[in-house]
């Protein structure tokens, strides 16, 4: 860089669940005119298929196999923004749910990058939504909260406070929460949530090999094991979950 | 329609929040290639006018004023594909999100319509992203709550519970809770919610006119009313509510 060079453009871009028909209009344009998309392995094969190689960079992995730290990606955006790139830095989800958008903005804004945000469908809400589950509905639920099943692994404890999200009565969605299914399953039963509340997994949404398994509070484990179900996949946990069954008949595509 | 007619399919589709360029991919096309659209006002202005007139029905209100009754749209829905329409039913945000879209599952799969549901992005995660706040972050949040302001006039008393929702310790986001900023702001401190607890008000999120405002939870309904901040808008509770003035000055776009 020199001091002739016009800074740059970071744009922080939420890549939607997995099916590249779901990028908004903007997020494929971007992937289109961008000079260098940073990405990880989120948004799924079908949409990284999209970008050009010469113009990606993956800061999912490093060479020995190890997650690149979030440092290095922060420095990363800086550096492509000060060498005057316009940069997209593409993230499954939205880049603000559970997506480290938040640190990624102070970042910038830290190095006088200018920026911008470009939502992205979450999983969350797409997940269940296309496997015929509404996560909210006017006469059982009057909120829906999201939660990670990972946590950070810094932290002493669980900071997720179960007994709390079972007494707003809303739906529970946890996203990555397939390897704890067992622990927070567990958690809401012992705060008092009904065992028979319904339970659904969505695996891989949206994508061509997506699948759903559901079962109950008391169940759900079980079924896990017998279906197989591994990450990425969505836990829906209300009685919503079971709106499912009445229309999968009529349910089509994604 | 005759039993010769084959019948049609209805597309569940969330606009998103209001920037046509956050329609997905999917959306826009089906937009383009429906028989008919059937909406109300939610999507707003910009995205209806991508829609030729001869091809949109407005269900969101009636001739004398009232609004459709769900009844109105669940029975012309139904009708449309009968008579072998490609129907688009266009509803802001997305379509699962306090949208009543778990009810239309249900009628059209009553009626054995296929259907398919895309997803679009909520203004509950995109209004407080495009203004700079997270609604999740690592280090101070675990969850997120969405709730309506908004609660069905049938219902005896509201079926929120706030002080549960303060108790998860989680960011709260309130969609259509201008009016109601009074009432929920008083049930939360009176949960127990720290009074200096950052609030954001997102006014027409993505739209050409959005406006921002931030304050308290003690201090947001005076901010609400000397600011003049009207419907449609976003209430973000929560740390992260405060991250916007640290990266305000390099925000763009939306």
């Amino acid at each position: 860089m020199t001091d002739q060079t016009a800074v740059g453009k970071v744009y922080l871009v939420g890549s939607g669940p997995g099916d590249p028909d779901l990028l908004t209009v903007k997020a494929r344009r971007l992937l289109d005119e961008a000079d260098v998309v940073l990405h990880d392995k989120l948004p799924g094969p079908e949409i990284l298929d999209l970008i050009p190689e010469d113009r990606r960079e993956d800061v999912g992995k490093r060479a020995g196999g190890e997650w690149t730290p979030q440092e290095y990606t922060n420095a990363r955006l800086v550096e492509l923004a000060q060498e005057g790139k316009e940069v997209v830095r593409l993230k499954g989800g939205d880049p603000t749910v559970f997506g480290r958008g938040g640190e990624e903005m102070v970042t910038l804004a830290e190095n006088e990058i200018p920026f911008e945000v470009v939502p992205g469908i979450t999983s969350a809400i797409a997940g269940p939504a296309v496997a015929g589950i509404p996560v909210t509905h006017r006469d059982h639920v009057s909120s829906v909260s999201f939660v990670t099943g990972h946590e950070d692994p810094t932290k002493d404890e669980s900071a997720v406070d179960w007994d709390a999200l079972a007494a707003t009565g809303g739906t529970i969605v946890v996203l990555m929460g397939v390897g704890k299914l067992p622990d927070y399953t567990a958690a809401l039963r012992e705060a008092g949530m009904d065992p028979e509340t319904p339970v659904a997994l969505v695996e891989r949404a949206t994508w061509p090999d997506q699948r759903v398994a559901t079962g109950t509070l008391e169940t759900i484990v079980d079924v896990r094991d017998e279906e197989g179900i591994e990450p990425p996949a969505i836990t829906v946990i209300g009685a919503v979950a079971d709106q499912r069954e009445r229309v999968v008949e009529f349910l089509e595509g994604a």
